[in-house]
């Protein structure tokens, strides 16, 4: 089965969504990504949706998902490079994305990222 | 028509191949790359195969010829993340990737980037 490549640069991981997504992809690279955190102890996610031209409910729920399972594997996703009128359908279909946060582009993403580990004090 | 996304770090670019290409889709590539370079001032130019499990002679010219678009628009071109056993293929096959660098994954190749950026002098 088609896989989505997981690329690592330091504590992130960068995933490029370029095709439509089906069940079987988005389980498998919930599962993916569920693992390559866990071995690499990456601290953050990074998502660009630049290629995609709809997000639906099911890719809206996918983002979600993979944004709760990286939360409890103590890693932050961010959803980068969303294209301006698929932000403005979501709105008028009433996805919010809750739970999701989003950047312009995987630059501010990585500086998103980057703010968010200098902030998060060290366990006491 | 489908087009590859292209993700600006800094100073580099970052391009994820995930499917097969097909001729329309790589001139598209080259010619998005050659305007994405010029436009940002990117000196590097990284390209993911890991999820290519062919790489054929047609795959090959196209990456020769991205890393013969960008080093005359003054960029350096480094494939990463190639699977072993495309590599054994492409030997066997007599294929050499003449003049395309390589590199291991995407952070081995922003090591090599980085090392080139501070390798240039500056012009006299």
């Amino acid at each position: 089965m088609y896989r989505i490549p997981i690329l690592q640069m330091g504590q992130t991981l960068l995933v490029t969504i370029q095709v439509d997504m089906q069940d079987q992809m988005a389980l498998a690279l919930q599962d993916d990504l569920a693992n390559k955190i866990s071995r690499s102890g990456a601290k953050g996610v990074l998502i660009d949706i630049s290629a995609l031209e709809i997000v639906d409910s099911f890719v809206g729920r996918m983002l979600a998902s993979i944004s709760g399972i990286s939360r409890i594997l103590d890693a932050t996703t961010v959803v980068v490079g969303m294209q301006p009128a698929v932000a403005i359908t979501l709105v008028e279909l009433g996805l919010s994305l809750e739970g999701v946060r989003t950047a312009l582009n995987v630059e501010r993403g990585m500086e998103l990222l980057a703010h968010d580990r200098r902030e998060k004090p060290l366990a006491p």
